[in-house]
């Protein structure tokens, strides 16, 4: 039974109308997305009474405070801002905001909440206040291009996935010019508030919208927003990122499922790559949440300097041990970035892009001794599919395609070489076939589970409380996760405090630096102390569906529970 | 938070038990499995109650009775046995019985409830009984390699995916030698009775198997259960076969999220491939749950006997309409077989086998003049990586390996083809990027929904009563299926009235045809008459993760709903 959601919000079953100007009202819902639109969504007690915000001591950077200082003026050392529960709603005034909000980047589930949360606070504590939404991404403020957010607007993509309610996009606001369209969209809508939900690159682009208001006199307040599935921006104050949660969730559902399938069928061995590029924390999270036989972690890769060679012995040798105890059949995990954590990786595709830009790839093969010898190595140790595509694929700019790698097939294609090397000296008996699988795309926009939809509303609504209270500069901050809803924590976080510079055309660059999967972290240690049990018996763990009810419906990721402390 | 699940069937929190003698024993289970294997399964009614068995009138076979009835002497024209309510138990004898059962082919969820339905049938209604499990398929039955299942044993597969309780296998009992080695197993283990699970072709073998038993009068009688993700064994008696609707429900969900991810970028064509090589009626299935706007159903291409370049041209024309609407992305569901059902490629191929047999392929391509016409012609349509494929990868007796073709990438690289050709022409101003997708091993082993859990524990229940009252050659079948569970029908229907012929190496062989989407069928007619609107508007559905509890978990597919005349 589908049904259908008309523009003024109400349902009716069975029927489906008009196309309209947006693309949700008027589409036909499933049962789960049309309960889920009207799921009650809990609100940490600090926001659901008056509060007051009290100011932290002034703050630093991350890394290089002098040049952070130096590039941020205006707001460097602020200030943490904490809610606090008060007697009277006495800070709060009842001035109508303007205020205007962005998705930036790679969908994330939960975006539409965040929204949803900054109009509720509106609605709520500003009435009478108007929010826009701008479209397509930052590229919708430069060109002003936006929609207002009524209430019936945006009830059909409460609690729901996507990004679609005013879509995305991955345009920056970095040049000169640029800025100056910002600026004139701030002073065309009149907006009192910008909020940025968006990774590392946007939240340091928001804080740069932000100084550069500030700068100029224009009252344009700015306030970002921690999203990104991969979960690499976080902090102290920022324990995790929204979407992270969803997306690894709907990911081990899937290997789950795959592992039950390996245990059947007992003859494949599946490889599975998982998206996030940058950090392993996806594939970690998945890992601690099925138990898999192997799961390469990059930046365990990285700080141990492994090669695409020692990366496949330590795949090979599991299944050899395996093999001996009549396991022909495994799951494993690779991170989709994993290529770019081995050097000699990096190394073999620069020379080659030098080779292919300016000379000629001769079938015979003399090209390769432009190759230095680890170079020459690795090319040659590479499966011949793979060395095709290094050689044949090339972007706009003649450069090897890495991302279109699939590592997946990549190893399967090396561990089997391998496996036929260990067959013809003997000792192996066994059977290997790989199967290779790529989570990424379903796990983007799926509906957001529990925790990812009460933290999105209150990091939106958080947002809406620091704007109306005169702050910029921050980012949204939500806390003390591990506990029920009602006593999270809420506050903004100085973004300055969160960066650090790196030098790029001679020139110094705020960045938020990328929260990698820390060795020393408590996710990666108890993954690293239960891995080799992992590796040789068969702890599977199926987490099945996500739900939305029932006692299995509330529980965080392992990840922030464990970064959090909390027994998991 | 995982559980432990300790052999006795007690949970204890966060501790890990020894590896076992059974996979699942000792295994740490999430928590909705958990909750799920506590599961309260509902029952029909005229199961929890006393009942009887009436016997139908005669029955014919699906095609040529008279060969039929020639390689069934035995069993030909059985009627069917219907269970109906009694007022006494006076029919269901108190002897203790000693049942057999074994899984057959490919995972489906459910199987482990069908093993918990005929066990749990013994336990009320024929105490005292044994039931042996034959380990890996027909393979355990030929080499007698058997557990006794037990309450402790089967306790933690209950409501589970996989079937790992006892594993499948592929093998079949054809040969004179392998159906005396099923004697030797039935009569060493003095079996009563014996329960197939299993799809078109394990039922046949059942049917073979209980003629043979009858026929040399050993006591074993055979029930078959229907079983298949593919969704294409079924008839009149037997609405569908398990695991069927949670495999799509996976496969929905995940196409869902990519609906909503492609709305959300709007720059992508997402190509989804769909499991099943012989019917299409997973990709259908899907269709209906989530509303994409290009499906390929097998059978539609094979009726309209369309070409490759047909079905490339359908989809290239929705596009570049779409692209006039402004939309540059899509979804687009194809089924795996879709090549099988598509004449010139199998010509192709043949002619292929042929020539790689028999001849030597040039670099300069002579050989290609060994090519008929059309199949030159359909070769150098298909994208090079295809044709080198098509060229280099054999199997172990040097054919083309059809199912190695990723479907899906080809379809992209010819649309990319003759998109770039429109652009040259003019009227294409569009951009296309495609995105593959193969879902398959995800869905054969996910946990049951409550649909499947229940249909496959009425199935082992009615199984279970089939062969206490003397039955043998029926397929367990379970109907009334769009009205609440209490109200389902049970019955056994003869196997022979489901087969017909094919001739091969010149004998009549028994089969069970494969039940193809029928494209007068409601299912498709209820497609065909919207796929219009879904491909150029979006009516994208996202059915979400399959919920277990609340309105949305007990809802059937539209398939078996409308093929059971049900408004969906």
């Amino acid at each position: 039974m589908s049904i259908t959601l008309l523009a003024n919000g109400d349902f009716s079953a069975g029927k489906s109308a008009q196309a309209s100007v947006t693309s949700r009202v008027a589409s036909v819902y499933s049962e789960v997305q049309a309960t889920r639109i009207d799921h009650e969504l809990p609100l940490p007690s600090v926001l659901r009474k008056p509060f007051k915000i009290v100011n932290g001591p002034p703050s630093s950077a991350a890394g290089n405070p002098d040049e952070i200082a130096k590039l941020f003026p205006c707001l460097f050392g602020q200030p943490s801002a904490v809610l606090v529960p008060s007697d009277s709603e006495a800070n709060q005034t009842n001035q109508k905001l303007k205020i205007g909000c962005v998705l930036s980047g790679g969908q994330a589930p939960g975006g539409h909440n965040v929204i949803s949360g900054i109009f509720d606070y509106l609605q709520e504590r500003a009435k009478g206040s108007i929010l826009y939404g701008f479209r397509g991404g930052p590229a919708g403020i430069m060109k002003c291009k936006y929609v207002e957010l009524t209430s019936d607007y945006i009830y059909p993509y409460r609690n729901q996935g996507g990004f679609d309610m005013i879509c995305s996009g991955r345009d920056k606001i970095e040049t000169p010019e640029q800025f100056k369209q910002a600026e004139e969209t701030a002073l065309k809508l009149d907006l009192d508030g910008l909020v940025v939900i968006g990774g590392d690159d946007s939240n340091t682009n928001a804080c740069l919208l932000a100084e550069n208001f500030r700068k100029k006199n224009i009252k344009t307040r700015v306030i970002g927003c921690p999203k990104t599935i991969d979960g690499d921006l976080k902090c102290k104050e920022v324990p995790t990122s929204f979407g992270f949660d969803t997306a690894c969730k709907i990911y081990a559902e899937m290997i789950g499922n795959v592992m039950i399938d390996a245990r059947s069928t007992g003859k494949y061995y599946h490889f599975v790559r998982l998206m996030g590029r940058a950090a392993s924390h996806i594939t970690l999270e998945c890992a601690l949440q099925t138990h898999p036989n192997i799961t390469i972690i990059g930046e365990e890769v990285a700080a141990k300097k492994q090669t695409l060679k020692n990366v496949t012995d330590y795949i090979v040798n599991i299944i050899l041990k395996r093999a001996d105890l009549g396991y022909n059949y495994g799951v494993i995990l690779i991170p989709e970035g994993l290529i770019d954590f081995i050097p000699e990786v990096q190394q073999l595709i620069a020379e080659l892009n030098e080779i292919l830009a300016n000379d000629i790839v001769d079938e015979g093969g003399l090209w390769k001794k432009k190759l230095k010898d680890q170079s020459l190595q690795l090319f040659e140790f590479l499966p011949p599919a793979i060395q095709e595509q290094l050689l044949l694929e090339r972007d706009p700019h003649g450069n090897v395609q890495v991302a279109k790698i699939e590592t997946e097939k990549m190893l399967i294609q090396m561990v089997e070489t391998e496996l036929e090397k260990k067959k013809k000296e003997g000792p192996y008996l066994g059977e290997f076939k790989g199967q290779s699988h790529f989570f990424g795309y379903e796990g983007r926009c799926g509906l957001p589970t529990n925790f990812d939809s009460a933290y999105c509303y209150a990091l939106g609504y958080a947002a809406g409380a620091l704007l109306q209270n005169g702050y910029t500069g921050l980012i949204s901050s939500v806390g003390n996760l591990a506990a029920p809803v009602e006593e999270w924590t809420v506050s903004g976080t100085a973004l300055t405090s969160l960066m650090d510079v790196e030098r790029r055309h001679g020139k110094f660059k705020p960045v938020i630096k990328k929260a990698m999967v820390e060795l020393e972290g408590a996710p990666f240690k108890k993954f690293a102390s239960l891995r080799n049990d992992w590796a040789l018996y068969n702890r599977y763990i199926s987490p099945g569906p996500i739900q939305f009810v029932g006692p299995a419906s509330n529980a965080a990721n392992h990840t922030l529970l464990l970064e959090l402390g909390a027994q998991v």
